[in-house]
């Protein structure tokens, strides 16, 4: 599976794609980040972001894109502007057909670290050294969009198994029933 | 002047399209009120509002897209919906070359009502009398979307007056000078 990573910001947005299914080895695809001068107007700075979401997304053809998911909460500053380029990708997924997924940033360093409270030093080495990459991608926003996309799936891949198990372990003697277990979504 | 406002929101945005000028009798030419049904994914209301600003701009050309400025302290639980709804009015109008300006909405209430702290059945009425409606807009979305319109013409004009009224006072001896004031941007 193609997963294109989203670390939704106005001044620097992140965009990682990666190759590849939980339990075998990951590859970097691309990564990018879009970047906008603070002293255009807001207007202009949104619209460059959604070209380059949706040309991204155009390019690389994944099969879903992972959004940062933002809270209110997160930084009172830079909310506004976030939230923007989240709502700006989901746009340039959903124009495509293209099915979009959040995620929380805790659930990202959970994932790519064994601890939702890892800094952004750990994403990054634990980024390079999953991706098998010569060097760090730098800037943050850069690893963090690519830690999206590798959180995605795995955790996807671990969901459906889990799923699966479940209703394997809750339906006894169906074993040998309908293809299609019931709590999986095909 | 033709001013497009948007009173953003991800369950009832409000659209509304007056022409006029200050001075004069300003006019209806549309209003709405687009909704997303909360049951559906992030992305596909986005993506359906999106689409539906994206074709208010086109069909009713204003020289100027008015959207409330959205700030994080206003509602936490709401402001992530409202700022993406807010960016994707700046974005159609900003990818049609389309002028994009803000106004807070205490801007709006002193400007239509003459106070600041005005509440939405004061804007309603205003707004129905300036523009000598037969029934008042509903819901107050709508009424909220043409109110940040005249605002913004009203606003627009009284500021491009005060700007060359400040220019000839501070350089006397210059009211025969060049035809374009400093300070008034034509």
């Amino acid at each position: 599976m193609r997963v294109l990573g989203v670390d939704p910001g106005l001044t620097r947005c992140g965009i990682g794609v990666v190759q590849g299914s939980a339990g075998r080895a990951l590859s970097l695809v691309h990564v990018e980040v879009v970047r906008t001068p603070p002293e255009d107007p807001l207007a202009t700075r949104l619209l460059t972001l959604a070209d380059a979401l949706a040309a991204a997304v155009t390019e690389y053809r994944p099969d879903v894109v992972v959004v940062e998911r933002v809270f209110a909460q997160q930084n009172v500053r830079t909310v506004t502007g976030t939230a923007q380029a989240a709502g700006l990708a989901m746009v340039a997924a959903a124009r495509q057909g293209i099915a979009v997924q959040l995620h929380t940033p805790s659930e990202v360093k959970a994932a790519i670290t064994g601890s939702g409270t890892a800094d952004k030093a750990q994403v990054t080495a634990m980024v390079t050294r999953i991706l098998k990459l010569d060097v760090a991608p730098t800037p943050a926003d850069a690893a963090d969009a690519l830690a999206l996309a590798i959180c995605h799936i795995w955790r996807g891949t671990a969901q459906a198994r889990l799923a699966a198990a479940v209703t394997r372990a809750r339906t006894p003697g169906r074993s040998a029933g309908p293809a299609a277990p019931i709590g999986v979504r095909r």
